[in-house]
């Protein structure tokens, strides 16, 4: 694997596992009023469009990243509608 | 343009503009203690990569895409230091 390949890997990666501590936060503390609702529901719209992108170009890295993030935010929105 | 770079476009412009929301929601309550500083960072350690990656393969979408989300997590993220 080249240099670019293994950058955009870990790119993806860190941008994918970021919302893991948010998560974590939220569920610890049982407060998310700071989170914007709105935030969540216009990324989520972004990552569904990217999911389905990456379906159709048929490319794996972009369904993976993006699947995987769109499942942790749906976590958040999850806890962000549980505690507020 | 085609239907794909279309979709492309608008997945990109939503996961960007996403984080509109949540800047002006931390302004305005002036409260970001819900807000995960370690994702903050790990997100934006995430950007800074793609942002690289973009501009070695020259890929624009990607260079403004993330130099856009980036400049817009940095202003959450003096927000956040500025608040708690």
């Amino acid at each position: 694997m080249d240099f670019i390949t293994i950058l955009g890997l870990v790119a993806g990666v860190l941008t994918t596992i970021a919302f893991l501590p948010q998560m974590f936060q939220i569920w610890l503390t049982k407060s998310a009023k700071d989170v914007s609702f709105v935030m969540l529901i216009i990324f989520m719209s972004g990552l569904c469009l990217w999911l389905i992108y990456g379906i159709i170009i048929g490319a794996l890295p972009i369904i993976m990243a993006n699947g995987v993030t769109l499942f942790f935010n749906l976590i958040i929105l999850w806890l962000k509608i549980k505690y507020r």
